[in-house]
């Protein structure tokens, strides 16, 4: 007998993540599966029932995305040979300036996603990539794609502008900001937790391999540390974040770099990696206790510090400071250290709570709130999902995404 | 009868500024010019002892850097003959990492001025130009160096990293700040008029046709908004500020623009100049009235928002904001929009006084005081010269920039 399941499907640089979901009621995880190491050897891992499998491909040579979609499927099929794949969702980096909400795939929407690949090389054409296998794997399935730009896409005009010649703007050259669907489902659940808070002003920060920080008025994003691609703002485990236009003249004019080798030092070799001389993960770097670890967070820690008092200054001040992502759910001491000294502002942190990453870590009667709350990009694709089963005829998943309360722009 | 003088050399990528100083007790302007269009048709102009001459450059063709200093000089001996100049003191951009202080100008200096040339490449070989040429001109004179990034270098390294591999911070690439000389001035008058504030958590905004900002504890630069060049932090005039670099690959490599068209792109065809498809001049701005115009203004004074937001938090409080340069000191309406809505950090002012540009700006009582202080880099320089005149044998300039408080690090 089959089950009808909804799919999820991430496609990363260098690994893929797949959900399979039961979206009978709302939404529950059945299985979470992972494909790492794409461009190498891959290697799987699929969590189902309580029992988690891994594999070494078998292939020879390097295994490029189309393997890696190949690998995750046939896994998928052997492992759950029940599942029938009634739906999938996309989680794609960048739906331009006009997508603020889900849509459903079709000749015309992959037309717009590959002409916005020219914004993110690096990941655009991977996502569409995962797409076409999944059509053709799935034939009779709901497509769905889910933009990490959507959630930001009603910014104030102010806080999409770079100062460049005004055609640049015209043409897509804005501050998109990325990291929509974690946050999206963050101020979902800080709308169930604490709705007075979701109304109010809000930084969520979203700490993981990749990094940004978003300014959350009313429910919605009004500012993000990411601009026009996924290396500004924060320093990441390898992404430089904010850094000096003019350090990529001086690369390519005065030291003679190639082009090639800048855009690979600034997203591959920086950040965590590059400060510390040893890792991008913060779990190792915590550890190590090298003096270049301790300036590698030092610097991590000072650059998010920075950014809250940033975007505090956009919000005209703070209601809360949500952390959320790999390092912000799980490391007390980076969140020790980004709300030490911060007492000006009204922030504060109790050391016990933060310990026990408990979902309120300020203390009682703080003026902001300082919370952490696990974030879950996957679910929100599966919620999505969901809304074009029960409403195929809308042309976007409800109108709006689910963390923002207000009616949805023309 | 001759009268001895001091002369302060600052020469820009397309304008050249000269002082003429008494330096017999505290210096004293005798006379200032000014020659503008290098690069095209030199126009000069020259006031002294109440009277201002203008002058067209009589060459043919387009008139270099040597040529504007040649004819600075030729219009200062034919104007002031009994001027002797005795000593000539020059704006640097580029101290590189050590260069803390003044300094004696020495083969030496020159050398290393010339190392750090890359760091700077479209202002650093005119000031060394500017020095050859006055040592040429005069041979006596003691000359002198003040560098831009001298009261930015005892920053907390922190604030001086990038997150790029550790390398490229021994080879240099570091956010040096700029604008050093007009906060060693603003510094000094701050000390001079409220000490208090001076030993406490300042941010200065000097804001011309460059703009930056300076966080100050305890009389020392801690950050600045720019960078490794002056190409970082607030848009300016004609220069982008902050952007993402990713947009410098994506037009380098998708829409295949040449670097050098970039270069002159983000430096003399963006900033409020981009925005307004208009002017780089903020008077003409304001007058204009025009949706573009507005855009532009909104969008530097919102970057100053942020950024007065994000020294705040690494200063980790706030006790003062002082304005200064063109804009600073005499458009109350971009002051006015910077400080409207920061109520919520403590910062608020009283229209009266601001639109008088009184010096203090904040209505009595605040928490943190607003102010206007009007700056000048040539009278930081003729002080430098001073010291030099009256201790010939240090090393440095007595040591420390004026403005700074504390003993002078090691």
């Amino acid at each position: 007998m089959t089950r009808p399941v909804a799919l999820t499907l991430n496609v990363g640089s260098s690994s893929l993540k797949f959900g399979l979901f039961d979206i009978e009621g709302p939404p529950i995880e059945l299985g979470f599966g992972i494909v790492e190491n794409i461009g190498t050897a891959l290697r799987l891992k699929f969590t189902c029932n309580g029992t988690t499998i891994t594999r070494a491909s078998s292939e020879r040579g390097p295994a490029d995305h189309r393997s890696a979609v190949s690998a995750a499927f046939a896994l998928l099929h052997s492992q759950v040979p029940s599942a029938k794949v009634v739906a999938v969702g996309h989680r794609v980096v960048h739906g331009g300036p006009a997508y603020a909400a889900p849509r459903i795939v079709s000749d015309n929407l992959l037309d717009d996603l590959s002409r916005f690949a020219p914004f993110a090389p690096l990941h655009q054409p991977h996502n569409i990539a995962g797409i076409k296998a999944a059509m053709a794997e799935f034939p009779d399935a709901l497509q769905v794609a889910c933009f990490d730009t959507a959630f930001h896409r009603n910014h104030p005009k102010v806080n999409d502008l770079f100062a460049l010649p005004r055609a640049y703007y015209e043409r897509g050259v804005r501050r998109y900001g990325f990291h929509g669907l974690s946050y999206d489902y963050v101020a979902g659940e800080l709308r169930r937790i604490a709705p007075q808070l979701h109304a109010g002003r809000v930084v969520m920060a979203h700490l993981g391999n990749g990094a940004s920080m978003c300014a959350m008025e009313g429910g919605r994003s009004v500012a993000s540390t990411m601009g026009f691609t996924a290396l500004d703002g924060l320093p990441m485990g390898t992404r430089t974040g904010q850094i000096d236009p003019g350090i990529i003249f001086y690369l390519l004019r005065e030291e003679g770099m190639a082009l090639d080798e800048v855009i690979e030092l600034f997203y591959s070799k920086s950040g965590l990696l590059g400060l510390s001389d040893l890792s991008h993960d913060m779990r190792v770097l915590e550890a190590a206790g090298t003096p270049e670890a301790e300036e590698a967070i030092d610097y991590f820690v000072f650059r998010i510090r920075r950014e809250l008092g940033a975007l505090a200054a956009t919000l005209g001040g703070l209601d809360a400071v949500v952390f959320c992502g790999g390092i912000g759910e799980n490391s007390r001491l980076v969140r020790e250290r980004v709300c030490d000294g911060m007492g000006w502002i009204g922030i504060g942190i109790d050391p016990d709570r933060n310990a026990e990453n408990a979902t309120v870590i300020s203390p009682d009667h703080s003026r902001i709130q300082v919370m952490v709350i696990p974030t879950s990009e996957e679910l929100v694709i599966a919620r999505a999902i969901k809304r074009f089963r029960e409403a195929p005829n809308m042309p976007e998943a409800g109108g709006k995404p689910l963390g923002q309360a207000g009616p949805d722009p023309a």
